[in-house]
């Protein structure tokens, strides 16, 4: 039940840097070490957001969520917020009573610093599971982060909620709202769906926008749907999971009140972007990637159909290590699609594999030639669709390969 | 999409030797190449079933059935059998219509020498999927199989049907219907729920038992239900999952015409002990398997729902690899609980491994000393047993460990 060590070497599919990310107003950021996590670096954060901030949340619907989940799903019922406490090394999961008055003890403090309610200040913890959270090293180093709080601290922020992640992950749009431009800024962390001891994927979005809170669920429910919910490293669901995304209102644009207003349009393109884009650097830091995955899949009975078949392929470990070597294996997508359970026309499926049609009327393509389809599984980028033939249902999920990285990651640290 | 060479040493958690399996009167097998399987190697089984022998088979459930299923699906309907033809090497499937006319010439050569109707044959196939059978392989072996037919070759048939298996399985048992004693042979192959381009688990069983169709279809749908249907190597359904029960009626004893009969009590208990036996060898030859995992699940709301928190675990690469690594992370045990999607009460959750308390009431166990935990998960047999604290459902599974020989298998044989 050790911590793992981090990873030492950055994934091959990371990007080129970490992006520049412009303040916002209304948001100041500090991290740093405070001893929970095994090795020494940073492993806290600390976000004051600016009063009449505004929230929406949307969290895992693990039946075994973490003492912060908890917490922070009451919270997000209220719409404010003033405070965000994260830190990596422990998940404060499956603790007990232990785990709750953690919590709230960690609460409390930062509310006296920020001079709000606790029920304004919202927590997340990732890491080990089942191990009692020393929460007293987290308040001890409140005031002291409190006093370094900047604008400016993003790139910081992104590394202090990292656990087995190799390269921290941000990104940062533009959006107009009516005459008005506001800004998106995102924070992510997560190298598996669930990371091994290290439960989780978290991602933070912060935004000078005015809007409010039940604006603000509405299109981020919507969002997660399209990004976070169309991830799989290894199929394992979080305890932890948790995105959050807070509305400063600084940017002063015309008051909306719905989700739907025209209004919003470019700001809910960007917001999905933005989402996608942290999304897809988790799936680049999946534990022991080497490839990214894209998976289409279309004619479906319904778009829930088509994301059941597509994450019936994207998890299935036979296709995923078929990715790996590189091995054009279109029969294991066949498999996948079989037992996805949804219904399908076997006799109609169409499987392109690099927009290369292998697969066509219930067998292989006639006078298939594997050359090109052979050349694009070598590469680092690799896109499956399958259409299968039954209505108009569609959906697209991301994956990585099944690696040798994986089984070290997960089995080897402790043997 | 080549066929796989054949692993080259013994799954660790083989059995010592296959058993000496008995004469079943009414059942004769010959074995031998026909040149489907790649390597030179035995890769067809023909048996022979005397007439008058009854038949049920349970199938996979998968979209994407074989032709081969397709067909014995239909065949079992009828409840006589004479004749059984398997293949290693290709498993028919996704063949389009050249796969139905392969199947039904295989049969028509088939009947022809049995002189019996063409759906008194049964077949399976196992191997790549996608690829056209060259079924006049078959046909050409058939006669020379029919002269060498015997009632002892079982250790030799169990080796046609084998692809990434690294050893025979077979199992044998003897049972009581009143003072009559009959036998139970069963042979079966299978290395991976599906094994890689080598789609399958295939078991068959034969008795001397005289049992009408439908009675031994109840005994055999609740067997499987209990044994196949409760291990897990990686989580990928077969499209060739195919199991056959066939009973010669030579043992004579007493008429039995419902499968509720107390007459049937020692038959179907051994019945059960021979299918979970073989669906243990198949679990011990698990696609890189080290360790052999029993998931225990009690408490649960219903037997099913005991059965997919305990598959959810089983399921789960982040506890196979924990295994693999002799790690004794139970965080990833609560992890699974808590995205299966079935009741459970958190704080009454138990975790025991090897029968020690690791979990109780929310959070780790007091005082708890992770010594002799440590110690049982360095051994080969591994017990993980969960009471979700709901109700009286119950249910146990099987699996291995997910290692770096399963991606070795999976991914590394092409690169």
């Amino acid at each position: 039940m050790n911590a793992k060590p981090n990873q030492t070497s950055t994934s091959p599919l990371a990007p080129e840097s970490f992006p520049r990310m412009p303040v916002i107003e209304g948001v100041a950021l500090a991290s740093g070490s405070c001893g929970i996590a095994k090795s020494v670096r940073s492993d806290l954060l600390l976000v004051e957001l600016r009063a009449g901030t505004t929230v929406a949340g949307t969290f895992t619907r693990s039946l075994t969520a973490s003492a912060p989940v908890k917490w922070s799903k009451k919270a997000v019922r209220g719409g404010q917020a003033r405070g965000l406490i994260v830190n990596s090394g422990n998940a404060n999961t499956y603790t007990g009573p232990a785990g709750k008055q953690a919590v709230e003890r960690t609460v409390e403090a930062a509310a006296d610093q920020f001079a709000c309610r606790p029920s304004r200040v919202f927590v997340a913890s990732t890491g080990v599971i089942g191990q009692p959270l020393p929460y007293e090293k987290i308040i001890g180093a409140l005031p002291g982060l409190g006093r370094q709080l900047s604008p400016m601290a993003w790139d910081a922020a992104a590394k202090a909620i990292m656990t087995t992640d190799t390269f921290p992950k941000g990104a940062t749009r533009k959006a107009k709202i009516g005459r008005v431009e506001v800004t998106l800024n995102g924070i992510a962390k997560g190298s598996g769906m669930i990371a091994p001891d290290m439960a989780t994927m978290l991602a933070f979005a912060f935004t000078d926008a005015k809007l409010p809170a039940t604006v603000l669920q509405a299109l981020l429910s919507d969002a997660v749907d399209k990004s976070f919910n169309c991830i799989t490293v290894d199929s394992d669901t979080s305890t932890s999971d948790t995105v959050l995304l807070f509305a400063t209102g600084a940017a002063g644009n015309p008051a909306v009140e719905d989700a739907g207003d025209d209004a919003l349009a470019d700001f809910k393109a960007k917001l999905d972007d933005l989402l996608l884009d942290l999304a897809h650097q988790i799936v680049r830091d999946g534990e022991g990637a080497s490839k990214f995955v894209t998976v289409a899949v279309t004619g479906a009975e319904s778009d829930k159909s088509a994301h059941r078949i597509a994450m019936s392929i994207a998890n299935s470990p036979l296709v995923k290590t078929a990715i790996a070597g590189a091995d054009a294996n279109w029969g294991r997508i066949v498999m996948a699609v079989g037992k996805a359970g949804e219904k399908a026309a076997v006799d109609r499926l169409e499987i392109f594999i690099g927009g290369h049609a292998v697969a066509k009327g219930g067998g292989p393509v006639p006078g298939y030639d594997e050359t090109p389809v052979a050349r694009h599984m070598k590469g680092q980028d690799i896109a499956i669709s399958v259409d299968v033939g039954v209505g108009d249902g569609a959906a697209t999920v991301w994956t990585c390969d099944l690696t040798h990285g994986y089984i070290d990651i997960n089995a080897d640290y402790r043997s």
